[in-house]
């Protein structure tokens, strides 16, 4: 029997259907690979190829947009939104319009083409955290933004234009509508019960234990009871923070253990599947601190959105969290 | 410079960024086509692989599940629903899960294998529309279901996974969240205005022309100022209707010939592009008469959607909706 399922965060109701589909290997359809460039521009000796360089991790005495660096952001070069100008707020009639304006960058995640994040040793994780965590403190010193995007697109399935290992970021002059749903689900929460809801999903998948995939000291590696996509992840802090930028260094380590620990058991169990991974934080300028609680949702890209999800905001997931969880538990890795 | 233009419905804003994508024609590439089969279980002489028909239209003197229809409406043999059974309502600590209760229903829309809904003679669909209100009217008699979704995925890159021309039908237990976000949108409107935000549009867009694609005496075909999809469509009823199914019949030649006409433009802009179309109509039980307003929406597969756009709820267009009507308007067909 199908069932309906709901986040209890943003009260949006799945189905869980799982008539169809049985094994994780029914989902390889969907992997294919990118054209191969005569020049990847993230590569060292193309920093040329970019804008310059905003930031970099690099060896000493290197100089910028050259080889040396491990990690390096740099301005996208077709960006979705520009950094100049102001938002000429206005109106037409019915409608509403501003200018394009927000930030655009590019991490690249370290200088070898072929590593991935599953491969990366640990350290390489931690710094590119603490690059997330750099640039997000920059931002928010620009006023006109509301709130820092970071996300990856890994795979041409998952939409990734470039192969090598980068991850993005998009400053935005609004709270997007998902990030408000989601802080407005947490009010509600905290103004019913003086409790967190992460804490509390925390504390009941703990005890539970059926949804989770791993943990260690400081973070727990869950498949979420009501999501969208079959095998998405959350990777939960254990302790209570509203806002990334606010990461200490020892839960630094933590995360970058258990996000190469999962993404390695997502290897392993889905045969390297294309995904998204986003970083969920608090908007810029807001006080959320008691009541939203950020953490990092993985997304396999493993199924097709349809009519049925774009007419109803409804999503048919098929295969039960709970099969998700023992699968990526008992992955060998 | 990209802009930032917010839907007055759902109020949710999207990115108008044109710096990649120059012509329609750059689009071609996420054509692909479905697996033959040896046997069509929507073909005439077929109708035994199907289970028992629920509607048809047919010509005189042939019998139930056998070839002389027109158009055939069956229950999904692999439903996301199921139709028996009680909601079994239970929550479980923190979060909240009832049985798949619903209907799946499959409607053929043709027996011609080859056809498609660009090419169907409009009296053809006509037809189509006449069995969407019969299956609605007798859904609603059920009172567990409170919304019956019609939705189309056309090709393999828009979800369809079978080629023989079919709509399908899914009646649920509950008020999808996309519904409730557009109706508490034209709620609201209305509680300001006196007025329906859709009618609004339509004086707005009829005297503006500039997003106008197609238009008759009952209905107008525009490129909406602020949505997510290159070359979404709205059809919108020019008389005031909540319910799709109070459909008079002059309105459903109105709506044949719209539709037919704004297909075959987009197949000839598009190159027969995948896509979705989906009738967005009031909740079964619901008094939404004053300010809800049924339309169809169409949506060409286009576009990726990836880790920003699951991140944020928010998207970039990559194309101006008014240069899209544009081409859709000058199309020669």
């Amino acid at each position: 029997m199908p069932e309906f399922r709901r986040d209890p965060v943003v009260g949006r109701w799945v189905i869980i259907s799982t008539d169809r589909i049985q094994r994780p290997t029914d989902f390889l359809a969907h992997h294919s690979s990118l054209p191969v460039l005569p020049l990847c521009p993230f590569c060292p000796g193309n920093e040329a190829q970019t804008p310059p360089e905003i930031l970099a991790y690099r060896e000493p005495a290197t100089s910028a947009n050259s080889p040396g660096w491990n990690i390096r952001v740099v301005p996208n070069k077709f960006p979705a939104l520009q950094i100049e100008g102001d938002l000429g707020r206005e109106g037409m009639g019915l409608y509403d319009r501003m200018n394009g304006v927000g930030a655009h960058e590019v991490i690249i995640e370290t200088p070898d083409h072929k590593e991935t994040l599953a491969t990366l040793p640990e350290k390489r994780v931690e710094d590119l955290f603490w690059a997330y965590r750099d640039r997000i403190l920059d931002l928010r010193k620009d006023l006109r933004l509301r709130y820092v995007l970071i996300f990856k697109n890994h795979g041409p399935a998952a939409g990734a234009t470039l192969e090598h290992p980068h991850s993005q970021l998009i400053a935005l002059p609004i709270v997007p509508t998902n990030v408000t749903a989601e802080i407005e689900g947490c009010r509600e929460h905290y103004q019913n019960k003086e409790r967190c809801i992460y804490c509390d999903i925390i504390r009941q998948e703990s005890g539970d234990r059926t949804r989770v995939v791993t943990e260690n000291g400081e973070f727990l590696s869950i498949i979420p009871f009501a999501r969208r996509f079959p095998f998405e992840i959350w990777i939960l802090p254990k302790r209570h923070a509203s806002c990334f930028e606010q990461i200490q260094k020892f839960e630094v380590e933590g995360l970058a253990r258990i996000f190469s620990d999962t993404l390695r058991r997502l290897d392993r169990v889905l045969t390297v599947p294309p995904f998204n991974f986003i970083l969920h934080t608090s908007p810029l300028h807001e006080q959320a601190g008691d009541f939203y609680h950020w953490h990092i949702e993985i997304i396999p890209k493993l199924t097709q959105i349809a009519g049925f999800e774009w007419g109803t905001g409804f999503y048919i997931n098929p295969v039960l969290p709970e099969e998700a969880a023992v699968f990526l538990r008992n992955a060998e890795i």
